[in-house]
């Protein structure tokens, strides 16, 4: 049997992966006089007083919803907000598992940018922190700016940054095995989507020497009246790819150090492997059919291989970064959720690996909670250092 | 200690009172397969192809918000969206308690009709039904009634119908032990919000021979030029009052056999009460100060008195309908919540007291879990046989 044919007969059976639990005691006239009314009235009152106190008198400060309006569910598109509930169910189910927090599904039926904007706003009240998930580029990056500038909670898009801490942890730990430095790659990226395009930006925080990045059409330069209308794709035009070289993604990869893949599948022949320069390092996250198998590429001569993959090793996945970066931010009631944090957050996935690291154990396992454990104290810690907590 | 100093500082050490509960086991690479990807993809196309699936493959069955707008919270009025969650919170948790409903606490940050309207109904997708909670009349007549027209799953206003459907099941039993019935009675409701409009509106229901209305300036009646500017109390005028009575309260009052009280405290007299029928009926539930006390009602000659304090006997306590009128509801997938099953509610709850009914036990505990079964069962044999359950 598949993953997918066991997976849809558990969900079946399970009929919700998540669900409610009462933290208090109700079994008589005393304790509803405490949880509830009269009681809670004087709660009530001392919000209304100083709404900061809805950070400690309810469980706001632990409640994250996870958001989509399934425009980009997994590698199979605009299915639906209902389609999209199975993967956001799954997502509160590792928040809580891996690191104790309080996360709920919500889908939105809209994909207008505005409309999901001010649906996050008016329910700001609810929560501790925002996890959007699944949107669809480039809409998701106004909606994700728009909502860090317009609310006093941090929100994250995980399938932006997400996706690049954790590839950011990765590439750490595999250029330690091979001896090179950021500042001296090449890097070329295949995809322009949301993945795509964060990796890009997080990796010249690393001051990565090189950096190209490759749409559906090719490599993206600078002054390709073809980007004009994708205002992303214009940008990470001007950051990356400083000597506006032009061609398809075969022509980017030769004597590139590092190839990330997160677009479709099967897109990278054994050649093009075999064109990248000495000890290349190649992270294929297209799923569920990646850029090109594990077992190609390290024929062609790769000396370490990333997939998105959990059946295969070196699974690039951000179930590794989400949960503790909130449990930080969440921790110390973090403003934001910052490039410093996310970079702390990388590292601590790096330094977990520790003395185990090698080619085919780059990254810890998703349920390894001592990795989430780090995370979350490296991103608590930077917080606080760089004045983003407020706690 | 009071219980509102008890209360705050049991809310301080709680930090919340629900959270999330994981449903599955997720610590190895298979378990994330399955739950999550690329397991999960599976469910998300099944959903994709026939959208009712999301009731069976997710949580959604068995989710309901708990929403405010924070304008009415208990009798404190309009303390704002994030002041009325210890009560939204509260209320989830008795939610799960008592009918293993999932229900969370969400407010929302604006008092307008439409956009709380449209909020609600972006995120329909993620709930099995909608519980409404402390909005202010008349706005929550309107929310109610569009999101009922307007939504695919059942809507509820507890303020409203939580309360109408819980003071009928006490004035069933009252009824029965002075030898009264519904259509030999006259009723003085005091309140014209929420839920002193909605019991009315209830109580027409169980053909009760007089009912009189009053808010804060005296009795309503049709054709008053104040209404005007109200919708809900121009209707409510129209259908109550048959007689055209004008005056205030206490000439209401005059001969009554039930007085149900829903707005402000101290508003009763011991004349007052001295003036209804023989073998009066009288209902206090203005919170956190009753219209009269027990003690007064008593010595005044009423010969049943309930209120809406728990520390008193004859709680009317709307915790008795929501959960189990939930579960009723969404175990069969109900279209609506209709008079019908709201009214197998109020018999259910009534019928539970059975032999043991007596003037200072009218209704069930709260935490008496046989009720919140009964009412669960009765609501969905009702939806069932009036061709409101889905399956």
């Amino acid at each position: 049997m598949d993953y997918g044919t066991l997976s849809l007969k558990q969900h079946e059976e399970w009929r919700g992966k998540i669900e409610t639990k009462v933290r208090v005691s109700i079994s008589n006239r005393h304790d509803l006089s405490v949880a509830y009314t009269p009681g809670v009235a004087a709660s009530c009152l001392a919000i209304q007083q100083n709404p900061e106190l809805s950070f400690s008198l309810t469980r706001r400060w632990n409640t994250v919803p996870v958001i989509t309006d399934g425009t980009a569910v997994l590698g199979l598109g605009d299915i639906g907000p209902e389609a999209g509930m199975p993967v956001m169910e799954g997502k509160c189910a590792l928040f809580k598992e891996f690191a104790d927090v309080d996360a709920f599904p919500l889908c939105v039926r809209s994909k207008d940018v505005n409309t999901i904007v001010e649906t996050i706003k008016l329910l700001e009240g609810s929560f501790g922190g925002i996890n959007l998930e699944d949107i669809s580029a480039p809409r998701c990056f106004e909606i994700e700016q728009r909502l860090k500038n317009e609310l006093d909670i941090p929100v994250f898009h995980d399938d932006q940054h997400g996706t690049a801490v954790v590839t950011a942890a990765g590439l750490l730990n595999a250029l330690k095995l091979v001896g090179k430095s950021m500042s001296q790659i090449k890097v070329v990226i295949n995809g322009s989507g949301a993945a795509g395009i964060a990796i890009a930006k997080y990796l010249l925080r690393y001051r990565v020497a090189e950096i190209i990045i490759c749409d559906s059409q090719g490599i993206i330069c600078q002054g390709d009246p073809r980007l004009k209308s994708n205002a992303a794709k214009v940008e990470i035009a001007s950051l990356t790819n400083h000597k506006n070289v032009s061609g398809i993604l075969k022509d980017a990869m030769v004597g590139a150090d590092v190839f990330i893949g997160v677009s479709k599948g099967n897109t990278v022949t054994k050649e093009m492997v075999r064109s990248m320069n000495k000890d290349a390092i190649v992270f294929t996250c297209a799923n569920p059919v990646p850029e090109i198998s594990r077992e190609d590429a390290l024929e062609a001569g790769a000396a370490i291989v990333g997939s998105g993959s959990s059946a295969k090793p070196n699974q690039i996945n951000n179930v590794l970064v989400f949960p503790g970066l909130f449990r930080g931010a969440l921790d110390v009631r973090a403003k934001d959720i910052t490039y410093d944090m996310m970079m702390a957050a990388s590292e601590a996935i790096a330094w977990i690996v520790g003395d185990d690291l090698r080619s085919d154990y780059i990254l810890p396992y998703a349920w390894d909670k001592r990795s989430h454990e780090a995370v979350a104290s490296a991103v608590a810690k930077v917080a606080r250092s760089t004045g983003i907590a407020r706690q």
